[in-house]
């Protein structure tokens, strides 16, 4: 019996099988280049397990619709990536395997894997922020994912800007929204430089952080979430998680008591292994309910 | 058979007793002076109907401890009302009434009166902000609050000042909180005027607009809710909810679809019944979680 996973990222497919003790089997890596070019590799690759195969759980790049009573449920619905706008991601799989299958977002299916197995494991709720080429959030409080209407779009709350001088963000959307201020881009348009080839010691990294603590702050203050880890590329920068726990104290002042600040505002334990992981279990869970 | 509702506000304590069907059948309201003054009276009015009570449903301003592993549990922690801080609510009333007893924030007790009677009856999922005196907001999804670690403190999110020329806000804690922006002694302190004498086209309507609008902007990418309501003091200005709505779809511009934001972004249908009507609720709740 094997559990069927795929992390949709919106440059890469990442699609795995594993075991009932959610060890991976094989794994492969598609470029995302345009629906039904992936979906011949995402489907060649099930196909070897289909015998075995339960399930799969599905965390995609969105925005997706995941509105069970939509006539839409399983499409991705308005992204920039024109050649996946309303393409219908859940009806095309399930024309070549039907079985269960649970349906996310990408940082939903990360932070699933965080919440079971990585640093919410202890945990009764937690939010998983991605800071990337895009910058999103994922939240779940006893077992359940926040989002009512849809998923969040954390990467696209409003941040205050660092001084009276900052320029607006790169979202096309939103003049000041974190992902605008805080995504990978946004640090390679302030400094023309990419994150990973920026000094250490660059004020620019204090910008960086005290975005990321606002959103930390934020949703703290919304969510009141046990965690906050903090996941994606640019997290990788030695030194960001500290400004960030620093940043968060200085905006937060004593207003509320965070008993540790390094246990509150974590990195995540699983590395780019938690979408895959939380695929595993969302699989799991796509059987019971069926 | 009867539920016990109390409405634990800074100003006042609202306290009353309801019937099966959540009717009122008395109610009192009580000065909030200092905690063995104001509990005399309220213990003297729940022991008319001490035979005939089932429960209580408490909605309390706040900071409170809702964590039920705490030795702290059901006590008001850090106000800037002094007299109550640290004052063992829950133990106090316990040792009066033996019952099953409901311990949440005031304004978790309106969400709950309006996600159950109002406008979020017929919703899974809805956030309620009041904006009076203070800022406040509770969450609901599928009949539970949002907040792991403890209730929400909505409002103290950050806010984009209206202008570069935007003053601080009155939060003693916070330089560009909601609270101290939006709330009612806010308007007061940037006009010299109350809110309710200050005239309807004046552009202060704006200003506070744009940042009510913020909030409801950052909880829907936060939590995606079905509804946000909004309740509390300034809201029942003329022309506000319309303001606050058009600056939110400025702000969101067309990146989330809503399909009607005046049904988005609402009033309380319970007005100030909500928070009872809550606790009604939470008392009968209260019974089956003994």
């Amino acid at each position: 019996m094997l559990y069927g996973a795929i992390e949709a990222g919106g440059t890469k497919f990442v699609c795995a099988v594993g075991n009932e003790k959610y060890e991976t089997v094989d794994k492969i890596s598609i470029e995302t280049s345009q629906p039904e070019e992936t979906f011949e590799q995402v489907i060649n690759f099930f196909n070897k397990y289909s015998d075995e195969m339960t399930s799969i759980g599905i965390g995609s790049f969105g925005p997706i619709n995941n509105d069970m009573n939509s006539s839409k449920y399983g499409y991705i619905t308005n992204t920039p990536k024109l050649l996946w706008k309303d393409f219908d991601f859940l009806g095309t799989l399930k024309s070549s395997f039907n079985i269960p299958m649970y349906w996310t977002t990408d940082v939903n299916a990360s932070a699933n894997g965080e919440y079971h197995f990585g640093s919410g494991k202890d945990l009764t709720s937690i939010v998983y922020i991605t800071i990337g080429t895009g910058v999103g959030g994922g939240a779940i409080q006893n077992g359940e994912y926040i989002g009512g209407a849809s998923h969040p779009e954390m990467g696209h709350m409003i941040v205050h800007p660092y001084d009276d001088k900052a320029e607006k963000g790169i979202c096309p959307y939103h003049d000041f929204c974190l992902e605008g201020l805080a995504c990978g881009p946004a640090i390679e348009h302030r400094t023309g430089v990419k994150g990973k080839d920026l000094d250490s010691d660059s004020k620019e990294w204090d910008i960086e952080a005290y975005y990321i603590a606002q959103a930390v702050y934020n949703i703290t203050y919304i969510l009141r979430p046990e965690r906050v880890i903090l996941g994606g590329g640019v997290m990788h920068k030695e030194m960001l998680l500290e400004k960030v726990q620093l940043k968060y104290q200085e905006l937060a002042g004593d207003y509320l008591e965070i008993d540790d600040i390094k246990k509150y505002i974590v990195l995540p334990e699983l590395g780019d292994e938690a979408a895959i992981k939380g695929c595993y279990q969302l699989a799991e869970r796509a059987i019971s309910m069926k």
